[in-house]
């Protein structure tokens, strides 16, 4: 159901032309004239035509304003589906009581650096290991990841660990090869609108880490799982990493309130990662305590043995012996939450 | 120390122009020329001059920019006093081991509803009465305030409960007045910048919690606190409230890594309003827990008794028994986090 | 007319509810019950309590959103004033045909400068001087300006050129002394929602110009004019200055679509100050041409002697040649848009 | 060059660990100690290799942050190329004294209304046509482009017109599609990230016309146009289509001082689209008024004949006869900058 606000001086011809628009498209009027103001609801099924519909009837030079009653998105919604997603992988379930660390560096640069990173996040606690085989890199004289050969580094370091593989997939022409190697696949802030990703990992039948857009609504995040979903592919992930503000202290702002607003309108499990959401490693261990007790699901953490060499991220990543402090910190934390770590 | 880069077309005339510029202001200058850009660093006591120095320099065609390396803010920061600031009010200590919560209406409507509001928090373990008798109110035709009348409804509540008050000063006109029944003056976050204001509150005697303005920096939010500390007055609580951002889903977006940050920066305590921070009574919780996990020193809580009739912010005030949840909840966070509430 | 959506699981007895609570407000429940939402459409004069009213109601556990239809402000809309407000001021019509200059230096710093300023600017064709006396400064180190010495030397200038002066009033005890000099009283950024200085400067008989806040949507920007409005000063003068965003390049983002939307939503008149919109001397030319294309009423531009010297905002400073030059190309700009300089 | 600022705990061995990192790296080292805090030049070519480092080098402990003063792109700055890119494209030469407008509907929705569109925009001084036939929406239930079959409607809009096409490029795997049909490929706000997507079309021999990103930064605009040009394709236009802030009166907001900035930044050409800049179809023509006098190399206009019934952006396309009016109102504003339309 749509609102449609009319300006003072529609005239009854105005409001004839748009209850006849809508009569097309199969959906009914209901007109309230107001002494300030006339207004139209749309009655019927708008999910699923409205957002063109709702901008052509904003055409309308007597049409003020337009608003929208009913969520965009549908299969994401907890309307649709009440109880909370689990996602399994490997037996590690998102979602369920048990809140999950996905850990690691920020890119695989080499071998060695990433089976020492696993071992170690591994005996600390964390459940998952991430690394980027590609990475989406503001600069192109930057370091772009080791591509396919990346890959089988994480996979290797899966197999001496145990632990599941979170790994990013920034081009539709990769789906395969990433799907050869990922547990998980993530989809950057970057991509989260990336509409033609969206739909490729949607026909995929491995979960996806959903980052939120630097400047995305909540909204936009939902209609990108939705994009998904829409494909057949209700193994989404929604992971937190900050929004771009004004601030220029912390690399992004950190939107915890986004996972209470999140449990309440979503079913799928949201994890948090605070190295991107602050920029600063010394910032990361508070922030992660604070995700957990706001009602995060997991956490992605980058891990380097030795930040001051790493390719990508150094600054906001933790050395291990941080990374295992964390894993202490957040526990009588989720315990305090009624989780286990 | 400021840092003057220099356009890649400046001319040694213009170097020598810009050093006897600074030599004038008593500042040592130490060029370097790169390869790409000559650079000017300069050397001196730059902390009180340097604002509008630095606009001047801007001004002349030669220079690029101009980069502050020292920060404006003296008083208030760490490297000025390296302990946590406690400030004592009536046994209270806000910076201590111990979290305090300041909760209480938005406004002071009645009489009736403060002094039930007051037991109620009093006795879920509040520390704090807060309460409105000036409101600042986006419209003129809202609900503006009791005045005089409520600040002394205040003060019988706390007569009756032993909780200290903290309640808003809009004006300077009215120091005296509220000086009178208040315990902490709290500047909001509209009035972050109202300069009179805070020299006003600088020469006062009481503690002031300052909110972050809307759309305040952290570094301009602590240069409102060194406004207040220049003054005289040192006692000085930091209060996030959460900032503007592009998302509409929460009435401001929470900003928690500032906890940790002002940690860093400045000795002043901090506590987080989460009330405000969100505008949804049903985050609250959650985002109170988050605030404690991050290491705030306090909450500041809204709490009515009948949101549903409340003449102010109804949407995000917690009911009692929420309140008292609440307290409950961050009981074990606070545990976690070696304090106690 | 408000719009109340409810949550899906509202039962029969939250709509009566809602409608009881309506009721003992004189207002109207107009109810539609949709496939998947019930909403209530309230009926009757919702113009002049609703912010409360609003937020009460979304307090109700049963509701979902609550959604405005008639605008807050009254006075300021152009709705309730067809005809643009014309604004004279010693005989210059501010929101005439003719586009209206406001030059001079940031802060009033000296005699010798503030008349040489004036002389230039009057020559190059600025029909107004402005001036700070009180300056709100981030920094209490900074230079506050020179108070009533610096609203004489403005009253000098005046009679020496016969330009009106706008001059910004701070603190509310001040009215009385800058009432005595200005023509025009400004109300800073950073004060727009000052709501006493606002009352204030209602119930004086001289125009105000009111600066737009760095984070003020238009909404709240003419809720601070209907403020002003409401004490029976209807003489505001509306000045966009740029706002608060993520970009860094530039001070703030001047928001140049305010003015046409402006134009809509009000019958007030509104100018542009580039100077403080961009933050940077040589971006001022080209944004002062943008507004006046834009359908600027007039132009507030810094302009000092010598930038390198001044005491505030140098870098944004027009020297009074750049200045005359801006004139020329502003002209035939104001010609193509049917107006003249 | 890049400015490293150490803590004030920073020891000698800390600088002498810094500086040895350093050589490595083959770059050198300028060490100077004031008062409060001692700095590192850092000295040699880091133009291409600092992203990274920097960021390592934030994550060494006794540094507190680093500042760069080389802007981090090359191929797309005035530096590397002092006189005006113009592209030329069929003969229209953007970046040229004449002011190109590039015009026609949001989606290729019929071969009917395209040709007619193009038919109307051509005969009111259009010299490109714009549609797309891949639509990035951000719904998965939206009209996604006709594909393929758009892409000839559009070619064979250019027959009958003489237009040339400008059309969106959303997958790297449609390159050899679009590249078949269009004279100009368009790469879309929500793709400015998409670095896969930026390096094909890098390897294309067609202008690229690339849209500022929701939230980008001006350096991260000129960023992405440096991994176009850093694979040969140096022919790069940019298009500002307006920001996101917190402003929800307007779709977003058009940052015109984007344009005299960029024109100090770089050397290619910039043309600005005030359809999506602002999302309501009666504030384009005034905002496209102040494009070009703000220096706009161009402009983007959607345009409908029937935007009632438009499947995409309906709200903010002009009529053809509303077109007509705009082209008649830039044209004095052209010629009062110098230009032509």
């Amino acid at each position: 159901m749509d609102i449609i606000v009319l300006k003072p001086e529609a005239t009854d011809t105005d409001i004839e032309h748009i209850i006849g628009k809508l009569k097309k498209k199969g959906l009914e009027a209901h007109v309230s004239r107001g002494t300030e103001r006339t207004i139209i609801g749309v009655i019927g099924d708008t999910s699923r035509v409205s957002e063109d519909e709702e901008n052509a009837i904003r055409a309308i030079e007597a049409v003020e304003s337009v608003m929208r009653i009913i969520k965009p998105y549908k299969l994401a919604s907890r309307e649709f589906k009440k109880e909370t997603t689990v996602i399994n992988i490997r037996g590690n379930r998102i979602g369920s009581e048990r809140i999950h660390v996905i850990a690691g560096p920020c890119a695989v640069e080499s071998r060695k650096v990433v089976l020492e990173v696993a071992e170690r996040v591994k005996s600390a606690g964390a459940t998952f290991l991430r690394g980027g085989a590609f990475k989406p890199r503001t600069s192109p004289y930057s370091f772009q990841g080791l591509g396919e050969e990346g890959l089988k580094i994480l996979a290797e370091a899966r197999e001496l660990t145990g632990l599941p593989v979170v790994t990013e997939l920034m081009d539709p022409r990769d789906i395969d090869l990433v799907l050869q190697y990922a547990d998980v696949i993530q989809i950057g802030a970057r991509n989260m609108q990336n509409f033609r990703l969206l739909l490729e990992v949607g026909e995929a039948d491995k979960p996806v880490l959903l980052k939120r857009g630097l400047s995305a609504t909540i909204k936009e995040w939902l209609m990108a799982a939705e994009y998904i979903m829409s494909k057949g592919n209700h193994q989404v992930i929604l992971c937190e990493r900050g929004i771009r503000t004004f601030e220029t202290a912390t690399r992004n702002t950190l939107d915890l309130s986004a996972v209470p607003l999140l449990k309440q309108l979503t079913h799928l499990p949201v994890v948090v990662d605070p190295s991107h959401g602050v920029g600063k490693w010394d910032l990361v261990i508070p922030m992660a305590r604070a995700a957990v007790a706001a009602g995060a699901d997991g956490l992605l953490v980058e891990v380097h043995p030795n930040p001051e060499e790493a390719l990508s991220d150094g600054e906001q990543s933790l050395k291990p012996d941080a990374f295992r402090q964390m894993m202490e910190e957040i526990k009588p934390i989720a315990k305090a939450v009624g989780r286990s770590v």
